[in-house]
């Protein structure tokens, strides 16, 4: 075990030579990862284009332990002009002499800015994005048949590689590396500043668009919130008692969330498009995800080669497999909720009978035991929903997110929102409505800023101690080598204390937080007018507290690029259309509200009635999506002043080869 | 009056000579015109272009009857250079030597499939659309005041002419010569086979896009009615008794609306790919309409001067005076209908008192005043939009149609539809909606057949007593003398016919009956399913006799261009999610429905089945139409691979211009 592997050393050439390239990329084995797959993976970075390689710069760091346990990390970079590269496949945009953001080629760079320097033209971000999209395009070949050593893990031509290392723990961690430096000064105007605007071009420079649109929808949606929160203060402030309040409120939170909605489609268009990540065209073009697997073949649009799957097998997965596997879950969802109101009237009726300590308790045990089925429900869920996700294999990395936004809004859905629907609609009892929305609003609250502040500040010591052990280990030591140049110690440091913080699983769970939080506030806005402050009050802190998260308690996650935030525009919108027939349904059922009618109505002019007045807010609420455009006037015109530019271009050429065509020609004859 | 137009002398250079171009637009001056105005219109028509003239082809034939009246009729044409630089100037999409259509332009003529012939290169409709466009296009300078010759009549720097010209009927007829040729081979395919499908590329090819469409749309909605048509009729045939009878055929009209609405939106992407008309990207550099008028400024996105109008004064004038106005018309509208239902009771209380035969012919009254109403009421609305629609002053002509749509649609939907929602949902009179719903229809089509069909056959003799004396005024003619080349006997002789033809008012009347049969059709089909048997019926002789007109009835119209049906599509598509509401309620009301319901049940409860149900079914037509994607899948690769070749080629482009300017500099150094 304490030998230095061979393929190493061969490739190693002496441990004292320092790097010739910046170390972005860390890629940590599991303990004592066998060395034939180490040196596989390693001649898979290093490796050509032609023969399949990621074409990467790559040193590896082996430790061997006292315990005779050995372990080695990779650090991975790349050359400038293998990133450039890779800026250039993925058709990264940036800005240009002009202005514009455009696509990037390397042999125009001289007319980008910043071109003149190319080490320094792409950000660390940018350099990390690209290796970690080489890294995933890293394909088994016709001779990889499996792992170097694992014979149990096969692989099959055309799929990633790194990914089944990751799923078969082989890879223990794969993250790009922080910029302490960076963090400290964004730091200083994010999560410090409890009032300050959030500093949302840093963070997109830090941490691609993906999650800067989440912080700046977070800081959006929290704003908009303050107007519903300070009318529902007063209502409760002043007691102003009146027949017309509760539906004076819904009107006014119907009108105003789609104002929201739309403001926001505003402003992320803008922002997408200041960033350059505005789709022009169909997506035709785009490059597909790296997972996505399929007889290999080529793009209809592009003649680039690339994995076929055929629609009809996805439709065929998706209402043969996903469908009815989601239509169980949901099931047995509900059927929990029933099971919840069931007992609980149970227990309710032991304790009208007998009011002995031992009932009170008891009425508390449906509340218990539903949240634990509701714990457990979820947790099966999510592990079902990805690999039924996963099994889809959608081509694009934005169908693959929303088809995944769609099935945990589903889950979510029904688990949060059905036993309110119950009880305003099939129990109808309003006093429960309210208590029940309070508590569902305040304990989600309460439970969320525990899981996100106290906790990960309480497990600051429990991380300072792993973080000791970490060090410790390194202090224990027996022998440190390194192939291929020698890594800094600083750097030896940062990279172990990163690799033993949490992996950041994305904005989704973060935005259903929001969704879930949109959909109290707004659905039955009309029964607890205070919703929207006790959401206000936890959005103040869940901006910073998810940005010192982002900062100190993550890895770095990789960088993805977004145009808009996908499958929540249009979740948070059904949301506000179901929040106008929940309440105009609920102010129907009102019972003030229905002594202010004839007293000789028909139920069929009540029909018509309600019919009537939830029609026309869903046409105010039409007309207003329809009056606010979705993309502001200048931003319209830029990009139509680029297609535009782009039409020329495209004749222009067109003209020249055929004009350079008939000179040949006619030399020829 | 008998001497000859000095200015024609001059520029005529004898009246024997043949003409060197092909006349392909009349231009008629009204009897009489003075000759100032004569001559400087065709001064404006054939200077070049610098000299804010048209630069086109003219010649006059002026004709001096022995009453002592003259009349001059100019007919216009192009030379081939002038008709392909208006082409190129106008974007006009040619089929590419690819396959694909492509804006053409002149230097790239020879990859442009039929090139090679540069003479016919272009179809006589796209050399007429490009004359009518250049005619509109020439505008009065700052020198122009007023009207040769009328000084009452004031000119404006930088507004059409021509339009002017019209509107103040110096000219008394401005149309396109038919091809009669085509039209008898084009007949032959089209109105003579009453079952055949129709010749849609032909018609393009002959009528341009926007008629084009129309008649597509039309034959796929008729094609679309045979499945309600069918089970109205074994309804009705078998009497077949059953609770859920109106319920079932409600909620199948209700789906097959939504799936023909989609699927005519996919074959209609279909045809605009193929006819080249297509959208690719933002309309910010489509040309504005030629009565767009506004201070002389440029286009942000194209950088052409064009006129200006800010947005805020269109929006100004808009909710300053076009909603004020329609609004006073609809309550006018909404009124008549209510006085119509007043009169109608009191007459036939009268009725009821006295039976006699003056009561009884007294009771069909209302109904013949209120028609008369409407009659006068619409002809006078219809002014008011067409001049409240100019004075909008919309950039676009699609914008400015759809504006012109709604603005009709508004009216005719509180003509035709609203008293059978007071019948339906104030008076809740079921028989009295069916027989009120029957009439409409039936009396609609009717007199629809006879204006379109029996009309133009009865009027076919007064046609031709109209033709006889446009002979005979010919033979009267004291002298017939040509300017710049003389005119074709037959020439003449078909230019007088057409000149006496009916001119042709677009698609819009076309449209708005469709519409409206629509909304008979779906909005109540629960109360009278025999609706789609009669709209079938109708609409089987509408194509062949709307045909009939097209082709011998009407002067040629300038062809347009069109990707889509426009606001029609809205406007269809909202009366599709009415038709939800309008048939739940029916339902909801009818007592044969009413009885299955437990008899305990409570009005709010009835409110909450009848809204879930009514939801249930919006969700079900929103589903339908998210499934079915508006573009089928190839005219989507087809797109994208054109938009990659355009990114392609602007990459190409920008770094060949860099590769110059390096090399530029280099050598200046």
């Amino acid at each position: 075990m304490e030998e230095v592997p061979e393929g190493l050393k061969q490739r190693g050439d002496g441990s004292k030579k320092s790097l010739d390239f910046e170390p972005l990329v860390v890629l940590e084995f599991s303990v004592n990862t066998k060395q034939e797959a180490i040196e596989w993976v390693i001649s898979k970075l290093q490796a050509s284009s032609e023969s399949n390689g990621a074409d990467l710069c790559v040193t590896a760091m082996v430790m061997q332990h006292n315990q005779g346990d050995s372990e080695t990390v990779l650090f991975i970079g790349g050359s400038t002009d293998r990133l450039l590269l890779g800026a250039e496949m993925m058709d990264l945009m940036k800005v240009y002499k002009d202005g514009n953001h455009r696509e990037f080629t390397i042999n125009d760079i001289t007319n980008f800015r910043g071109g003149e320097d190319a080490d320094n033209f792409l950000t660390m971000a940018e350099k990390q994005m690209i290796i970690f999209r080489e890294l995933q395009n890293i394909r088994a070949t016709e001779n990889d048949e499996n792992v170097p050593g694992y014979e149990f893990i096969k692989l099959y031509t055309g799929r990633t590689i790194v990914k089944k290392l990751l799923s078969q723990d082989l890879i223990k961690n794969l993250f790009p590396i922080h910029d302490n430096e960076f963090l400290k000064k964004m730091g200083v105007e994010w999560y410090k500043q409890p009032f300050a605007q959030q500093p949302i071009d840093k963070i997109q420079h830090y941490f691609g668009q993906k999650i800067a649109l989440y912080f700046a929808f977070l800081g959006f949606y929290t704003l908009a919130l303050i107007p519903p929160a300070v009318i529902g203060l007063l209502y409760w402030l002043t007691s102003w008692q009146n027949l017309y309040r509760e539906a004076i409120f819904a009107v006014f939170n119907l009108v105003w969330a789609t104002i929201f909605l739309e403001a926001w489609k505003r402003y992320c268009a803008e922002l997408a498009f200041k960033w350059g990540s505005v789709d022009l065209v169909s997506s035709r073009f785009e490059e597909p995800r790296a997972n996505y697997h399929g007889r290999m073949g080529k793009n209809p649009v592009t003649g680039k080669p690339e994995p076929v799957f055929p629609k009809s097998q996805r439709v065929l997965r998706f209402y043969g497999v996903t469908v009815p596997v989601l239509c169980l879950c949901l099931t047995a969802a509900f059927y929990a909720m029933l099971g919840y109101f069931w007992f609980q009237a149970i227990v309710d009726k032991w304790y009208l009978e007998d009011k002995g300590w031992l009932n009170l308790l008891n009425t508390f045990m449906p509340t218990v035991v539903y949240a634990i089925v509701i714990a457990i429900l979820n947790a099966i869920y999510r592990k079902i929903a990805t690999i039924l996700n996963e099994f889809e294999n959608h081509r694009l990395q934005t169908s693959y997110d929303n088809h995944m936004i769609m099935k945990l809004i589903l889950f979510e859905f029904i688990n949060c929102f059905i036993s309110l629907f119950y009880v305003a609609f099939y129990l109808q009892d309003m006093k429960l409505l309210k208590s029940h929305l309070a508590a569902l609003l305040i304990t989600t609250q309460i439970v969320g800023q525990i899981q996100e502040s106290i906790i990960p500040f309480l497990l600051h010591s429990r991380r300072a101690k792993k973080l000791d052990k970490a060090m410790k280990k390194f202090d224990e030591l027996q022998k440190v080598e390194f192939y291929n140049g020698e890594i800094s110690e600083d750097m030896q440091k940062q990279s172990s204390v990163e690799s033993t913080m949490d992996v950041y699983e994305g904005t989704l769970n973060d935005y259903l937080e929001m969704f879930l939080q949109f959909g109290y506030v707004f659905l039955f806005s009309s029964v607890f007018p205070l919703a929207a402050v006790w959401a206000l009050l936890n959005n103040v802190t869940e901006i910073r507290s998810d940005a010192f998260k982002m900062c100190r308690v993550f890895q770095r996650p990789f960088a993805e690029s977004a145009s808009n935030i996908g499958a929540w525009q249009a979740a948070f919108e059904v949301i506000s259309v179901m929040a106008v027939m929940t309440n105009c349904a609920l102010i129907g059922m009102n019972p003030e509200i229905q002594k202010l009618l004839p007293t000789d109505i028909t139920p069929v002019n009540m029909v018509i009635i309600f019919v009537i007045v939830e029609h026309i807010l869903l046409a105010v609420k039409i007309g207003i999506a329809y009056f606010i455009p979705d993309v502001p006037k200048w931003v319209d015109v830029e990009l139509a002043r680029i297609a535009y530019q782009s039409k020329l271009a495209l004749q222009k050429e067109q003209i020249e080869r055929a004009a350079v065509t008939k000179k040949n020609k006619m030399t020829t004859i």
